[in-house]
């Protein structure tokens, strides 16, 4: 099933994503090209408080064109463990500090056409601070009962797939 | 917290997704850039059978070089309805066809860099058939009891965004 790489050409180097096309040889010796956007990887984290809720971020999301409901998350930096980036994002994203955290799921949101692996964790025992969001991220902190949570996954209101898996793995693990 | 398009820059129209550019201007009146990765959407289907099993594909995937589990989906075609592209890959990758077809889901794999939409349905009464796949398709097709499945996304051998969300829905329902 395999397919060997038998040229790689790369169209864009961005601040976010890469984009590579490669050409590839097929089991049966034909050939096709694969599309591949680049993605360092991410880390994102299911905040829980100790009486029962979850932090969640609003966001605008340029590519849909939407505010959506988020876990807090962010890109890897170079070298940057997924634990690490966790606690980072966390903490600028929402002003939260953790008590305890551990890994939930580690999962790919679009691997028909991009590396990106997403990293997620449970924090718990967390202490509330002042967040520092990026100089170009615009976000609200909630905080909201972690059975309202899964009911917005149910009737379709959280939208984005590291939440809604978040969500659903720290529920199933009665966390 | 919405971004005004000041310019948008088209740097690839491919196969199987575009790549554009946004200049932003952002609440503060500052400005920025957003890499945003066009895609038509696609269509995915927890095929459940009488029996409690449902149908996996095992296929190479290039932009993370390995094989994985997924449930049965593909793009949406030009005017194509998500339900109808349910319908045609579950029947051109596993050559089921369908009694009963409902609305499980539908999410945004990566909503910071992507318009990728995907609408999960879940798929009933089941009839087996011949599988058609696409000329560049390589994969296997398996039949796996649904609690072994749900195994699978617990210990992270399933990790495929689709395919987790799918599962856990499909068990949420009761389905």
């Amino acid at each position: 099933m395999e397919e060997k790489t038998l040229n790689s050409a790369r169209l864009y180097e961005g601040k976010i994503i890469n984009l590579r096309v490669d050409t590839v040889e097929l089991p049966d010796k034909k050939y096709s090209k694969r599309e591949i956007v680049e993605h360092s990887g991410a880390a994102a984290v299911v905040p829980l408080t100790m009486d029962g809720h979850v932090i969640l971020i609003k966001q605008f999301r340029k590519p849909i064109e939407e505010i959506i409901y988020e876990i807090p998350a962010g890109r890897l930096e170079t070298k940057e463990t997924p634990k690490k980036c966790a606690l980072r994002e966390l903490a600028e994203e929402t002003g939260y500090s953790v008590g305890t955290l551990e890994e939930l799921v580690t999962y790919y949101p679009s691997p028909g056409f991009s590396n990106e692996v997403i990293h997620i964790f449970v924090a718990r025992d967390l202490t509330e601070g002042t967040a520092k969001p990026d100089e170009d991220e615009y976000l609200e902190v909630m905080k909201i009962p972690l059975e309202e949570a899964l009911k917005m996954v149910e009737d379709g209101t959280i939208k984005d797939s590291k939440t809604i898996i978040g969500l659903l793995m720290a529920e199933r693990r009665s966390l």
